[in-house]
């Protein structure tokens, strides 16, 4: 498949791993660009440490890093940190991108600001981003309230002629293949990489996105705020029901007065892989995840089950 | 386009109006037949006299019905009314269509049941269900949470080989065309269809849709608690933000105990227009949605989209 967004991010397949924090580590990036994709490394909340190391597993392999907005700007110099390897690309996630663009275009990488709204994406594309991504709430972990279906043509119109790309629901090559029909020039993955072997994460949460069923995720702030990570408005994490959640969904209050106590053992939870109790980010696309996979698998099946369905579509014009 | 939906419902377009009460008449529904796709009004809360009157507007039109399950549940009788007319199909959305349907069938209609979820697909598809429509979040008026992205893939594969329609967010013919790559074998059609010239509905609400931007619907009780209507959980009403909305959103219980004073005030701005205070049900797709047109106009273009789209999709393969 040849898009606005292959040729210039110099891919083979337009397909953008998420940079996914304590998902995301070198190697799915590394794997990810292996397979003609671009992976990216998910800087998270600012782990510098983290952030060396999972680079430095990425070794000489073309990839980008992803920021959290937000905690970028509590940290800017993780900034230089990533750049210092030379990605090929830096996304942005989640707050306002626009105080970070400069540096990144003086350094060769092309900028990905992802957005959740058309007024945003506009703001985005107006301060010089290359490519934006068009979020749905759909997604798996932080983002806003807007769907995928309507966004993505909606900003594509917006920002023309900057390539879109669509984020929030894909998980198979029907979704590529729909992604390009309404005007994206490709798409961003983040549940479906998170099942496979690469992914960091523990091994039971990933086994839970392969169990579980799209009906059974939500969108919540109850695992920001035991974890004590303070997400602006009007972001929340899309998770997997779970044990934890059914106790506090819709009770934060109480859970902001409770979080003491629970906090030290939410970690342990988290660290033991209990996800009864430890969130399990995950988007509504899990319905099309049945396996932990190596993610070189997962990127030639989308590219060929998208390319397939666009060469058949003209079987459906009579 | 041909698809398992247009050879059950012998239809040329594989594009189905929405049933929107008081939106969704006669004449927009025989308009919508006339062009090739299928026409259905929409019964609403259940006023005989009204539905008696838009099925003889609609003439020997070839339409369907569609009724807000637990409101019929509450009239029954109305589905006779309906079925005595010889429509093609008759649509349920909102609970438990599965009292109705072997009286569908024997009337020689086919069955067509709108869900929100996997799991009441299912419910659906084992019931009986000719056709299964898979609303996604992004739809106008009433609806739930996922988003139509990933909900459309997720049910084709659950009820597999019934057709499935996609819902929510459709208002161009990237829509359809996305669509059908998803897996569905058509789309239904709200919101488009309201701004049309033969839509019943104030003109000034037609007209905030043409200038409304998708960012600014939400999902809200509001409306139906002033006006009265049991809507059961979990279905919201998306509509666009307004001075009603600012004013109550969020303040619910306050306006359950205020909505003895607030109804009348309701009535009286919904009977002038005055769309600051009268909702105005419509959908994410609103940004595409730029002037009110015939709807056979509407009809044409999607499905003129629609297959260009799908005959040029072969040159995204290289």
């Amino acid at each position: 498949m040849h898009t606005p967004l292959t040729s210039l991010l110099q891919i083979q397949h337009p397909i953008l791993l998420a940079p996914m924090g304590s998902v995301s580590g070198g190697a799915l990036a590394a794997a990810v660009s292996g397979a003609g994709g671009l992976g990216m490394i998910g800087a998270g909340y600012g782990d510098a440490d983290w952030l060396r190391r999972e680079l430095a597993t990425a070794g000489d392999a073309r990839i980008g890093v992803g920021f959290i907005t937000w905690a970028l700007a509590q940290q800017p110099d993780l900034l230089e940190l990533a750049l210092a390897h030379g990605p090929a690309a830096v996304m942005f996630s989640f707050g306002d991108c626009r105080p970070f663009l400069v540096q990144v275009r003086a350094a060769g990488a092309k900028a990905i600001c992802q957005v959740q709204t058309v007024a945003d994406a506009c703001r985005a594309a107006d301060a010089g981003a290359d490519v934006i991504v068009a979020q749905g709430t759909e997604a798996g972990g932080h983002g806003a309230e807007r769907g995928t279906f309507a966004l993505v043509p909606a900003v594509v119109d917006a920002v023309s002629p900057l390539p879109v790309v669509a984020a929030g629901g894909v998980a198979d090559g029907r979704g590529l293949a729909a992604a390009l029909l309404l005007g994206a020039s490709g798409v961003l993955v983040g549940t479906r990489f998170f099942a496979t072997e690469e992914a960091l994460g523990h091994p039971a949460a990933k086994q839970a996105i392969v169990d579980a069923a799209g009906d059974d995720t939500v969108r919540t702030r109850v695992f920001d705020i035991v974890r004590g990570y303070p997400w602006p408005a009007p972001y929340t994490g899309r998770a997997l029901r779970n044990r934890f959640l059914a106790a506090w969904h819709g009770r934060e209050d109480e859970l902001e007065h409770a979080v003491e106590a629970e906090r030290a053992r939410y970690w342990q939870a988290a660290a033991e892989g209990d996800v009864d109790t430890a969130v399990v980010f995950a988007g509504d696309a899990v319905d099309c995840i049945d396996a932990i996979e190596p993610a070189a698998s997962v990127v030639q099946r989308l590219a060929a089950e998208a390319e397939r369905l666009l060469k058949g579509a003209s079987d459906l014009v009579g």
